[in-house]
């Protein structure tokens, strides 16, 4: 088992109805790499920091048997730096400020070590740094890919190449919209899949996720939480669990496609439930296995004739 | 099995992106009345209509052995009349008229033989009416009502009143958190149940439904359609599928609860996919239990174990 995690580390300032933190861990490889390291192992993270990055912070990672040789540190700029405000209904954040920092310089070298990772999971960043980060790969078995309207809206053209190497696209319901103009969102994960991905992940937020194929359609809801703390990595949690659970079990039925669609929620309800990284920081199996059995409950019903 | 439906008899103009129907059978009686035929029997309708009410529609009532005993028919007015025009993501509505004709002297005295029904669902109306209705009923064994923002906003004196004598409260997410001011969903749940009603139903349109008790939540997605016709009447064809089954199996266990609101998101899908009550008008069980496995193959996952 090895799996390839491509994507920011940064230091995040979050304020939501229930608190601030300022300058604490977050970035879409902080949540995929820890997400997935529950469900299986050899993770390679690959991603940059500046001279501020805590040093605890990368051996949380190699507590978590997260390979972190592919983190590049810079001497002479800071970690990317993201604030955001969630509104009291945590249905919208606004930007404060985003200091790319050392993102700015991100355009990794993938060693050859890594290059031979066959499971590949590349967070949100630029589309033309993604297809530099796959091209290097020597022979990938599944690509996920994240993106966000940023880049749908700032660079379509460069975006729609790296979408064709996806094999599986992960997306919430307005970016696939946003794709493609179709406000329908079956007919709009039809037309995403033309594009290249022959898999499809919609992310609806608090309703839950999508899963979609040319045949197969399931669909799973979000864990009912009376209190959202940080909504913050949510999506990269469930990318995380999502591609820990297929890098764990190589299987890409859509039996198993689904079971991953259910890691990925399980990981995304457990990170919500605190700030920053902290719901992930240190789970056991039980917990994670108490909430994908929880999701059970909530979603199964007896099959019955008439 | 009997089930007393009482709520509004329509003729209503509705446009969609995909088309204009005028003066098309409607009404909330009329979906939730059509919806429980498929699933239990001797359904007992009160409402009232105008003189311009087709025999043909009151015909296909007693075709689908619907008791009209209990529509009045006033010969000075016309039926009510509701005009909406849908957004072309089919997420809004503007109504353009409502016209209340005979509405308007909605008063009904329930007869002998209907009020000692044991089961009863009871539209979207006006909460006074709602509470006339139910004082007349012998003795109730279930009680559902559907209610909507117009009366969480114009009559929530009234309406309170009402929701005390709900067994079963159904609202949209966005009526859920204006009764409550509370903008999470399962707090704003907990908050309406200790107005009242034992079990609630939060209907969240192309996300789906969400059944809560004190102790259980079950979640299931609305059905994927490529192409919705026309939304008039999914939520009435919703309660009216949940209702015929509860009906039909006179269970109110956790699990029973569970294949009701299964039961109606197949009705609603169903509903959805023609104009008007014609997804509803002429189906057959094989019909149903094709959408309602379906919906198990969307929604079903194994159980593992790490």
């Amino acid at each position: 088992m090895s799996l390839l995690v491509v994507g920011t580390l940064a230091l995040d300032t979050i304020e939501t109805p229930f608190g601030k933190e300022e300058y604490t861990l977050g970035g879409s490889a902080t949540f995929i790499s820890t997400a997935a390291s529950y469900l299986t192992s050899d993770i390679r993270l690959v991603g940059i920091v500046g001279y501020d990055f805590p040093q605890k912070e990368l051996d949380y990672f190699k507590s978590r048997r997260i390979d972190t040789s592919g983190v590049e540190i810079l001497k002479d700029t800071k970690t990317f730096h993201w604030h955001g405000v969630y509104s009291t209904d945590m249905n919208h954040r606004d930007t404060i400020t985003t200091d790319l920092n050392a993102l700015a310089k991100f355009d990794p070298k993938i060693s050859d070590k890594f290059a031979k990772t066959e499971y590949i999971c590349v967070g949100n960043i630029d589309p033309v740094i993604q297809q530099k980060i796959i091209s290097q790969i020597e022979k990938p078995k599944l690509i996920m890919i994240d993106t966000m309207n940023f880049w749908i809206e700032g660079n379509p053209t460069e975006l729609f190449k790296t979408i064709k190497h996806a094999d599986i696209l992960v997306v919430n319901d307005s970016e696939a919209r946003l794709l493609t103009g179709d406000h329908n969102l079956i007919s709009s994960a039809k037309k995403i899949m033309d594009m290249g991905p022959k898999i499809l992940i919609i992310k609806k937020g608090e309703h839950g996720a999508m899963l979609l194929t040319k045949d197969n359609v399931f669909i799973v809801p979000a864990f009912p939480l009376e209190k959202v703390f940080d909504p913050t990595g949510a999506g990269d949690s469930f990318a995380g669990g999502f591609m820990g659970w297929i890098d764990k079990t190589k299987d890409l039925s859509f039996e198993n496609l689904k079971l991953a669609v259910v890691f990925g929620s399980v990981m995304a309800s457990l990170s919500v439930e605190k700030f920053s990284l902290e719901g992930l920081r240190n789970l056991e199996n039980e917990t994670i296995m108490k909430r994908f059995k929880e999701f059970k409950a909530i979603t199964n019903f007896k099959e019955i004739s008439l």
